[in-house]
This record gives structure tokens, sequence and C-alpha cells, in this order.
């Protein structure tokens, strides 16, 4: 397995549009690193799909950014993070990091009480992949689970403070609050859009944990340790593919990453 | 072209599993037809998806039924009624018939005001197809069109008589409602099972089109008048192919077709 170049561009993957909140995350926390986006915008939502498919989904998406080079992949997406992170790590010639890891070595870390929540689409909190992450690094905190369906659907639709979006959080966590939880996980890539709300809803004394912010840390962290950052000081290059470009795509990606969308490159498989 | 064989199954198919509410309707009107159902779950949902997409999964699935020889292609799913009925009829060698035109025909025949709404996803409404083809009926109707994107998520959750489902219903219906509607088309196959919620919202001067008895209607026509209805009156066989079998599946399923799922093909593309 040769080194990868430092300045290639980190290669960010996920179901669609969310993981543009970590490609945010990374574009303020390594101003300098170049990075290729992949959005399988055609076939989202992973979220409510089997694992089967789920895996086959990912492997092409890895097969298309490792085709181009890059240093680095990270999982931007909970849902593959959670059932395919181990198989793209056993193949990968590159370092791998995956929001999940990310979000629960945060969590672990920042916990007092050690009662966590985590919120999440259906096939992630199904995977229990966030408890059994957190309790590898700590065995004694106890984690609450709660799937959160419709809240991917509300930030699309962009009712980011609207009064049916606060009822349905309070719906969805009224069980997780009753734990008695300090530190709540947005372990969907689409939830960093609702943290005001949530933050409201949980009140001031639940830290939220966003995955995106945690897993750019990382990002850095490992490029430094590894040798792998990019030396040059130019202006990065930003490169998005997609499988669709559907209807409002340029509103909520621009949404979502916080600054207008570059060039954007239709992948048709 | 050779005439099909009154003995084939009727294929309905949609993006997802949401078209087993068209397939209800026909079980319920056409008590010895066979049918063919096919749910395209792994890339589910088309109505955020961009036409050329769109175009492209429905002939991938017209041509899976059409080798299973169906006798009559029902287009199920919105969406791809509204994009791409018309390169389905131009190449299809069995009678097509698709829930845009039902669904516009019967509004287009019950209103009396000529004030007809129309609800979907973001896709049919952009399309205006629904408002096409009430107009190819009566150019007099006035039609006011509104995408309900949220809808289909809160069906697929559950929340059919949820205090979050009436105030979305009550945002997304209050600018059709001011025009003085008289008829409320449900230009999606999950909104039937938001039927009494919206007739609620709507109240008893409007009337709801559900799509899906429209559409069984005019199949039951077309079978009589074409010589094609099944003369057997033994039991029926259904058949289900899908392209991922996601969680919640039967769950969500039975609750559309109001009965219990039977054997499910899953079909890997």
């Amino acid at each position: 397995m040769s080194t990868p170049d430092p300045s290639s561009a980190i290669g960010v993957f996920d179901s669609g549009i969310g993981g543009l909140t970590v490609v945010r995350a990374l574009m303020d926390r390594l101003p300098f690193e170049n990075i290729t986006y992949f959005g399988d915008t055609a076939r989202v939502p992973y979220g409510v799909k089997s694992v089967a498919t789920i895996e086959h989904f990912t492997q092409q998406i890895v097969d298309f950014l490792l085709q181009r080079q890059v240093k680095l992949l990270i999982i931007a997406c909970n849902t593959m993070a959670a059932v395919a992170a181990d198989a793209v790590r056993a193949s990968a010639p590159v370092p791998v990091l995956d929001v999940i890891e990310a979000g629960a070595a945060n969590a672990a870390a920042i916990t007092r009480s050690g009662g966590i929540g985590v919120i999440g689409t259906p096939t992630t909190i199904n995977s229990n992949a966030y408890a059994r992450a957190i309790h590898q690094l700590n065995q004694d905190c106890r984690v609450y689970s709660q799937a959160c369906p419709l809240f991917v659907p509300l930030v699309e639709e962009g009712w980011l403070d609207h009064t049916v979006t606060r009822l349905t959080a309070q719906e969805y966590l009224k069980p997780v609050f009753v734990e008695h939880i300090d530190t709540l996980v947005l372990g969907c890539t689409h939830y960093p859009l609702l943290k005001p709300l949530l933050q409201d809803v949980a009140g001031s004394r639940i830290q939220l944990v966003d995955s995106a912010i945690s897993i750019a840390d990382r990002a850095a962290e490992l490029l430094q340790r590894q040798g792998l950052a990019n030396p040059s000081r130019e202006r990065p290059q930003y490169r998005y593919h997609v499988t669709d470009v559907p209807v409002r795509f340029q509103t909520i990606g621009e949404r979502f990453l916080g600054r207008s969308l570059g060039q954007v490159e239709l992948v048709q498989w």
C-alpha cells in the first residue's frame, strides 16, 4: 500500500447532500485541504434501506473516490458508517474516518453523568452502532437511542424553526429525556441544521454533540499525525459529484454548506 | 402488436410501496384479476429526483413487467405518470393507464364550481401534469396546485391522525383553500391513508378525489371494453417485486394494502 499524496483531496461521501454539513466543518477546520464530495442523490435516502443494499451502494462510491486518488475517506453518512464502515476499512488503501466513531468519541469524552442520548435515522438506530462505539470507549455509559425519521424531510423542507418541527422533536425526545441524559448525539448529518431548535427543546443542561464538527477535528489530527496535511497554501479545490440533480438541490445544498456550491458534476450510473 | 392474453396479470408499478393503495383498489374492484406489482424500494422516493433520472428508472421497470407478459400497465406513481407516461405509452405493446389521467378525469367530472386543488410531491406538482390533464378535459377549470413533501414521511411514520400531521396539512392547504375550490385531488399514492384527516381539515364542502379508486374504475372499464377481463373465477395470483426490503417494509406495506402481503420477491439490479 503506497503512501497517499498529501496534495490529494479528502474524499467525503454521503447518501445525499446532508454530508455537506461535514464538508462545511472541514472547510472551516482545514482551510487548505482539497475536498472531493460524493452524494448519491439518485438513491437517497439510505436510512430506510436494507443492510445488503447499503453495503453494495457504499462499495460503488468508495471505488469512485479511490479512482480519484483521495488521500483520506470520510464516511459522512451515519447510515453507511453504521452498516458498512468495517468493510470500507478492510479494503481501502487510505485511512478511513466515519461520523459514528467521531461522534461516539466526543460524547464519551464530554458526558459527566454517563447518560447519553443518540438520535438518527431508523437504520442507524436499529444498527446500534453508536451504542457499541460508545461502550467500547466507556462501558459505564448508558445509551438511549431514538429514531427520528421525520427530521430529514423537515430539514429538507426548511422548517428549521417551525411549530411542527418543535412538536415532532418533543414527541421523539420525550422517552430519551426521562432517562436523565446530559449529552445528546446528533447522529445524522441533517440534524446540525436543527441544533438551535433541539438545544431549545433539550434545555441548557444537555450538551449536543455535532458529529460534523467532531469528525473535522479528528481529520485534522489524523492528517497532522500521518504527515498527510496539504503543504500548499493556495486556495483549495472543491469538487462535488452527485448521481442526480434533484428539485431544489441548489437551495438545500447551499443551506447545508453555508456558502454557494461551486462546480457540481453529475455522475450517471 | 399481438393481443395480450386475458389471463395474464395486470402490471402495477410505483417508485416504492405507495402504489399498493392502487393494488388494494384493484383487488376490491376486480377480484378475479391477477396482479404483478413492482416497487422500486431501493431508489424511492422519486418525487424529489430529476426528470431524466425518473425516465430512466421508469423504462427499467416497464421492461421488467413486459418480460412477465402483463396485459395492462398501470403507472401507480404520480411522479412517473407526470414525467414518463407519454414515453411508456409510445413504446408499450399493451394498454397503459396512469393515476394522473384517472384522477384528472374524475376531478373534471365531479367539480361544480370548476375550482380544483391538487396536492402531490414536488416533482409531480412542478411538472404541472394534473393541471394540463384537467385543462385538456375542461378548459374552464381553475387548478391550484400545492407540493406537500412532508406527507409521504408522515404517512410512513404512521402519524395518520396526529397533531403534527394536522398542523402540516393546515399549513400546506391554506393557500389552496383561499381559492374557493370544491374538489381536492390526492395526487400521490400515499395520501389516501390521510383521507380522514384531510377531509376533516378541508371541511365537508370539498370533495376528495382518490386516484387509486379512479384508476381501478378505469381499469375495469378498459378490460371490459377491450375483451381483456380474466375469464377465470379462481382465486387470483398476487406477486410483489421490490428492489429492496427496507426496515418496516412489512408493517408499512400491509398498512397500504389493507391486508397481509403474500410472496414478495427481491429484485437486485
